[in-house]
């Protein structure tokens, strides 16, 4: 990150936390590592976002429907899906710091260096031998190649370090008090398994027929070593997860498709083009014939926000060797049973709030009409998934422009968000609403009580026009 | 429960489990003990209860704002709430059968037998000792009452008893993968304390001022030795919790205005006044100096459904004391700083979602024009809150009639629920959307080509009405 990135990047955290969007989990007691909570305004952006996103997949679709799976699963789940087993990073510790280290970011550190001391060849076959003894799980060939490169610990400066190890990411409980009765469970590291272990049910109980997808939302948790930049890499996170479901050999199709609908659904909400684009996975996943990201231009540079992954058949074949149970389709149109492919939809609603705020934020300079200047920071957010859809302030708090202002404000907000506030000069009541990204501001004044009109104020260009009292809840409503 | 009461109760958790409402968690894999799955109605009913909620809470009131907050706190936050000491259950373990009991669930089975066999005195007696003891913790005396009884496990009809033990019903699990640096955390049993760490944030960054309220909905978790009754008492839930902060001395007045705005709440969900009632709180837990349940007339009886808490100033006064941070509110009426007092409403998401299925649903007889009889399953869900809103049906497959219905359901679902079906006879159709809960079907048939009306049938009543196409969304947007 540049300065200037690092200081914008700043800026939109501070901001978050000025304006009731994010605050630091438990900040009272110094807040806990990576972990967050949403204000006020943060709450309702976030269900503005999870709604859209829901009532695209869901209701606004043909053939999906939706589930709310438990964040507990039976723990063979974790078994079939191969969590159990490998979804662990190969770390390692200084003995005198008592840092722990991801082994992939020590060798990385060390690359970085060498390309900057202008040993550029060094540097990659430094990272292409670490990739090749990574899959191997070679972890004695790493720890050689470590002491071999002279890679040390930042903060010791020592290499006295320990062996390595792998670390399992998911956090693991203990269900049913009695230690002999006791079941280790997990806490979820995705949503996806709760889709593939329901996949019968809900097909039959739906009555859908392949191909068809099911939509979920909900938390998910991972013990990340270095969890980091903000909401961006949570140990407790939010996933919006869609599995669709489709006959074997039309899987690519179906991938081509989704890639299409979903880039779609981020142009939607005024997201500009040029700060999305995809990136092919180049090593695909075990279970995997095709990945791409959705990457977003994050004050840090582009990082994932969305993956759309053709799964194959790969879940539901594990779970049903694990259960036991047969998990087949059978399709009248071709009077054949298989087991559908999977192209997976996925994206992390703390990702796309950090985009949205990122995207949206902006520390405007104004022109003022006497040549002076003036500023004003705006968050330009689609109205569609604004906190606050309308503020409604009276021109001053007597001749009963309080009361008229009331009415307005009981009668809209039956219909969408709004706020209301009576104190202050309007300039001030105008950037408050500008900081938490409300799109549009009425004034009542007095000749509104005498024919029925007010000023609407537009967020964006800060025009303002006259508008009649009787048009305004339909004008609000065409742009939500 | 009768056993009239338990077929009834059967009943209902067969037809959420048929009609994807509810499945038990990880079915495939034998189901996980008191966790479910809500299938694709059950999780757009469940939504839609969470966001009427939401809506009531937030958007119509005036002084309410939302946050949500993490699942994982700082571990502090539950010694301060006294949920480290004392949330617990003291436990007994049969030593042969090597089964586990809570200890007064013994006590009042063993009390039920000396009531059935006329003993009602004894009982009491019995219950009484076993209240002083449990007040006392005096696990030995219990243990004494239980020899002294000679009640035995049901399973071994032994009385070889270990010690009583006390049994934290927190879930904990390990942040960070290093021993040396692991933290013990908890998931939170409540959400309650999201609220209260969050107080001086909200309350600045929203510039609220008391009185005011915070409003959350979120999971919590408890190890529940006895989890039981369907998605009653389940060790995964979901709560919708707000606080009310207001100046000391009021609360007792804000305490009784939230008991008749809940019970309101319920009433305009078409819950009917016989099956709720007020139960006031004989023992107040220790932080309150008032305390009702809202109980509902479950299959199993009388049960709580929400709480009405008076909780003092208990729970911020200890955050200020175990954070060190002082929790003041400057009010500047009276010109005194203090920390307000709070009065709580607190919902289960699962157990309203379960109260709502219960109330509705009916077997309903019915009386042919030809004189026979018919039957019917009905869920009579509030169009406010039923999953579909609107189905729409194509008479017959042919002559363009198909075209017309999915230029209506096109329309339609863009502002609420819709579901569209072509297949099978009308009356099969209707059956199918009475088992869901929806409250409006339309059917589509010659006439409607030719003077652009439809037949719409109502779902409690079954009547049948001619409508123009025109004044459809507005007719069902009048009822949601």
């Amino acid at each position: 990150m540049s300065t200037q990135q690092e200081n914008n990047f700043q800026a939109i955290i501070s901001h978050a936390k000025e304006y009731g969007f994010v605050f630091p989990s438990s900040e009272i007691y110094d807040g806990l590592s990576a972990v967050y909570d949403y204000g006020p305004y943060g709450s309702e952006l976030k269900k503005n976002i999870r709604d859209y996103w829901w009532k695209s997949m869901t209701q606004l679709s043909d053939n999906i429907v939706g589930i709310d799976a438990a964040i507990f699963m039976h723990p063979t789940t974790w078994k079939a899906s191969g969590h159990v087993d490998s979804f662990s990073d190969p770390m390692i510790d200084n003995k005198d710091s008592k840092k722990r280290y991801r082994v992939d970011h020590l060798f990385e550190a060390h690359a970085d260096k060498l390309t900057e001391a202008g040993r550029q060849a060094e540097a990659d076959a430094l990272l292409k031998t670490m990739d090749e003894l990574l899959a191997k799980e070679d972890y004695i060939g790493l720890k050689q190649l470590l002491d071999d490169n002279k890679i040390v610990c930042s903060i010791s400066k020592t290499a006295n370090w320990t062996d390595i190890r792998q670390f399992n990411l998911m956090f693991d409980t203990q269900l049913g008090s009695v230690s002999e009765e006791a079941n280790t469970i997990y806490l979820r590291p995705e949503t996806a398994q709760g889709i593939f272990v329901n996949f019968l049910n809900v097909q039959k109980t739906a009555r859908m027929k392949v191909p068809f997808g099911i939509a979920q939302t909900g938390k998910a948790f991972r013990n990340e070593i270095v969890a980091r930049q903000f909401i961006f890499r949570m140990r407790e996170f939010e996933q919006m997860e869609m599995q669709f479901f489709c006959r074997p050999g039309t899987e690519l199709e179906w991938y081509e498709k989704w890639k299409q609908t979903r880039l779609e659904w981020h142009l939607s909400l005024g997201t500009p083009k040029e700060k999305l684009r995809f990136h092919d996975h180049v090593k695909l996943a075990h279970y995997a014939n095709a990945a791409v990201d959705i990457e977003f231009d994050f004050p840090f540079g582009f990082k994932e926000l969305e993956g759309i992954h053709s799964r194959t058949d790969f879940d539901l074949k594990r779970h049903q060797e694990f259960s036991g149970k047969k998990i087949s389709y059978f399709d009248t149109e071709i009077n054949q049973h298989y087991i559908p492919f999977v192209v997976e939809t996925s994206i992390g609603l703390d990702r796309m709030f950090l985009a949205i705020l990122s995207n949206s934020y902006e520390e405007e300079t104004l022109q003022k009409e006497d040549g002076t200047k003036d500023s004003r920071i705006v968050l330009h957010i689609s109205p569609k998934i604004s906190p606050v859809k309308l503020a409604i302030f009276p021109l001053t708090k007597k001749d009963g422009l309080p009361d008229l202002a009331a009415e307005i404000f009981n009668d809209c907000r039956k219909n969408f968000k709004c706020f209301y506030e009576e104190k202050d000069a309007i300039g001030k009541r105008y950037r408050r609403q500008d900081a938490i990204g409300t799109p549009f501001c009425i004034t009542i004044d007095h000749q509104s009580k005498e024919d029925g009109t007010v000023t609407l104020r537009h967020r964006d260009s800060m025009q303002q026009e006259r508008i009649n009292i009787k048009d305004l809840k339909n004008i609000i409503q065409s742009f939500i």
